[in-house]
């Protein structure tokens, strides 16, 4: 039994976060913290743990966190590299949720994100937490940056292919579809029902942040200089991603060959689902789950490949891939706490 | 451990079925019926279990099935009770989930259900599973029948009030709203997407069968013939009921002393929960879970006495209270399996 | 032609009048009032208006706006009766979309508003804007109070039966629903669409504004002091309202004689449809229009007669009336530029 | 005033034609024609022309329809050739909605639909009703087929591009996003709404007949062979197309400088609105309406561009361009009876 706390209760993520691990059963919650909701019963705020009275939202207190085994950080960037960094000079175990700990190069993350980063030197301890890829390195992190959910769809949907060689890197293209919990629970007008319900939109075309996150973690693994053209689309519903993938293949190869690929390099990995050759996935059925479904389809006249993935955002996408992680961090099956399936229909 | 088997498990309410035994600890799956996808296996037909691969559906045989422990049968009425009662004569426990073995007299089945009664013997036997006021006949019973998902949540906003002789029962009326799964997984106009969206509807206004559901239980309890006006609405949503009840009190009586009588009444029932004063429920808040949430406001001015309450249909409206039906028909926790909170947002 | 202006056009109540206005063929619009995007272009806040370039959002000034035929006011209450008698005591004709001028008594409207009416002296001149009971006094008026959504929707249901007197007062219990944009453009919790979607809840449970509004009327009408239940309820879809009425009526009467008296009284209100017998309401088949359909059905058991009454909140209950008001005391034909039919699907 | 007759006019377009013809200045309706609703009073298959007690569906009979002077044919392809052939023979002037009459080469429509075309010496005669680039020949057309809707949108974007010869044809991605209506009013699994609601997917990927259409046309207008990779996806709202498009410039230019390119070419197109610099277009600005909002956005990064194009499917994308065609055939203006604003929110 562990103890871990969540810092940011109030988010979309944080509440995923607590939904996970209260029933976890290799874990104890320690502390609940949330500043604007500080000292109030955590049922006041969210009505659907009524009847669980004696939870309460804790103000921070970087003391009393820090004895947790583990700290989960679900604030906004920027915001989150002072605490963390504050957190991890003392020796806590961190999974950072934010985009602030997710890059390796302070210059690529100060460019995108447009804000100086006060703790440069841990990024090379940090280590990106996919597990699909680092999983090795993920055990003995003590600051994981949490992937975001963007790169988390578009990642898991090119890493075969990169690690083989096959794509061509400048080809690639991520035209990718969100629900609306990806814009958080702050009130703004792109989120007001009337406004987000029965329309589909894209936003910030070719200068979202994500973009820089995703071309990093390709360029680490391939070795060469990526460029993607990276499109987010706002979709009236909740909960799910799904990114569509197109990009040239470097060789010849027929369909079954690349399924080939995929299945064998996710061959161990529970939480990522390689459909079969005649479907294709749709964000329910990953809704509520930390699973990744992947359909892989070429196209025969073109040889163009088309690679639909999806998650859900606060799932895989960022909530359900933290608990993977501290999984992982601390020796427990990867799969513990993870297990329920999502709710259907 | 025990064995459990589904026989309809194409619909809704037995894939829901599925989704929570799966996760339960005391229970192991023996059969997953489906007549019309029998042979197939389950991922097929519900891509949320891809990579469970060896999960196939059956074609009934009732040989096998009466091995079950339990059966949960998730079928239509009519068909439902020619099943349970070959089984129930094979001595099978069973929860039923359709109509046909929640009365006690069988001329108000039939004539509310407009099908002759196969097995009319069986009825006395049948115990009417509503947890919280059938819970110790339910410890022995062999045979329930799973209440219906508009009853679950108007019976219990209305119990307390009954039991203490509080309501006039010709004033109760039933004002309840209902998401689309309630209306079943078969096609029709009316759950087609754009038909369905963006609309609310009443529908059997004055003649829906659970309006006969309702007063026979209202009558078990209170000893008075009773009659309710019940209307169900279609609302644009997946899973959640809504029920609004409007009743006159017998005596004068304040709003703390009507809650005092709802919190007494319910103090011993983890799953319905009495909300404070200022609040009043939402069906989000419910959603996936076995839970009721109830909201008691007293309007002042007219002394009518409105009560809300929600469930989640498929939850404690259906496949939930199945579960908890089971939980105490084999004497494990009542929550056994149970415990997960809802998926938010 | 008579010129129109619009104060207040940034929510959705005053857009929905300038869409309507602008193809009235009566009408030519003067000016467009927005203090918080004065000087901007109108398709620049509205991009359903792309391409009418010459189109600019004014700052309020009331000279130039009193120089209009007609003003609508489409404001919050309180900031609207400010407004609204400046504009009156100029000889303004106005419709005023807001709660200010609904009530023939002040000490109702400030005690329900709980704000004190600055022109209390204008309320005996102003006209409640439901036109099928006040017809003949909009045409000479030059204050029309246009009444709320809810109350209009009600009050359309109730208004046969009060006339006839068969209806017992102290029974009518009001269940609505509403779509989200009932609850107007201001960004709040309860309308952030994860919040919003998916869900229903009943909210201010017996202390909502309008039901004094509705009282007020029925009042007038039936010369009996009435006190009704109204509840409020907030459904996942943009727009429409949906009232079910339930009361007991004084005499023995069948269903085809209450639906005679429905169709009679509403014989020469084309925007008023009376449903024949089997039908019942749905709101998508009043979206975007002006239009009214009633259900009524007789419970045989308990003699309780249900009504349901479907508009389109921002058309019947705001815009659209308005525009049928503003029809009547210029003398045009009531339907002018209400014609069209709603979108569907 | 002319008469127009509609074939099939219980799927979503053709009572979309019926809503906007019967609103038209110049139009008389004169035959409804529903097979499988002939006899039945319009609203009784319609509810939201309640109170429009003359209008009755027919059965189709040709000479009776022949009179008119223009027919909308709204069938599904393969059905409508039969139907449309016959008219054709006698004279009648015809915008036909199905696939059957969009193809020069017979071939290409025979391999994508995968049926035998009945009529395929008309197909030369037949006009693709494409206003923006085949304006001149519509007028004086007797059979025009209507673009699809994918097509519409898709075709909208290209336009201007491919007529400076500026995008390598190779490299068009067209990632496309569709309303529910879009998969049509018959009864389907994947339009039911428990299945279509809060989710999204791809279907039909690689090999979607409109794929087909939008080459033919990229091709007459280029003179080059063209293959596009062109990917549907199902969104849980009722109508709109998001069309968002992937290509290479053949040349350096300025983002700007396209944006010209755009204005220009759609310089005397009303409906369709290029929007400046910082802006991207929402299908919930032209729901409802005939108009197509056109996003242009240059990656500076990797020099791709990005266009969104969005019309509603079926406005723009089915009945509005429909009753275009026919303001153009009958030298009407091209917006008569297109005016009108949509319903927003």
């Amino acid at each position: 039994m562990i103890e871990a706390s969540i810092i940011g209760i109030t988010g979309y993520a944080g509440i995923e976060l607590f939904r996970l691990l209260r029933q976890h059963p290799r874990v104890k919650i320690r502390e609940l913290i949330s500043n604007s909701n500080a000292g109030k019963k955590l049922a006041d705020v969210y009505p659907q743990f009524t009847g669980e009275d004696e939870i309460f939202l804790q103000e921070y207190d970087p003391e009393k966190v820090s004895e947790s085994d583990i700290v989960f950080t679900a604030l906004p960037h920027g915001v989150s590299q002072e605490i963390v960094g504050e957190l991890y000079k003392q020796d806590t175990r961190i999974v950072d949720l934010s985009g602030d700990f997710r890059y390796q190069k302070v210059a690529r993350y100060e460019k995108w994100y447009e804000v100086e980063h006060q703790y440069p030197q841990f990024l090379s301890e940090a280590v990106y937490g996919l597990v699909e890829i680092n999983r090795s390195k993920i055990k003995n992190a003590n600051l994981v940056g949490n992937p975001g959910c963007y790169p988390t769809a578009s990642l898991l949907g090119l890493m075969p292919l990169v690690k083989e060689d096959l794509t061509s890197t400048d080809s690639i293209i991520i035209d990718a579809k969100s629900g609306v919990s990806g814009a958080g629970r702050s009130l703004k007008k792109s989120s007001h029902f009337c406004e987000a319900d029965e329309s589909i939109k894209a936003y910030k075309i070719a200068n979202h942040r994500h973009t820089s996150e995703i071309e990093s973690v390709l360029e680490d693994v391939s070795g060469n200089r990526t460029m993607v053209s990276f499109t987010p689309h706002l979709v009236p519903m909740k909960r799910g991603i799904l990114a569509t993938i197109y990009l040239n293949l470097k060789r010849d190869i027929k369909e079954t060959k690349v399924l080939d690929i995929y299945n064998n390099f996710y061959a161990n990995d529970e939480f990522v689902q390689v459909l079969t050759a005649s479907k294709t996935p749709e964000t329910k059925y990953v809704a509520g789950t930390n699973y990744c479904h992947l359909g892989v389809k070429l196209d025969d006249r073109n040889k163009r490949l088309v690679i639909v993935s999806t998650i859900d955002n606060l799932g895989k996408g960022a909530a359900g891939q933290a608990v993977q992680n501290m999984n992982i961090m601390f020796g427990f099956s990867e799969q513990c706490g993870l297990e329920a399936t999502g709710v259907f229909p």
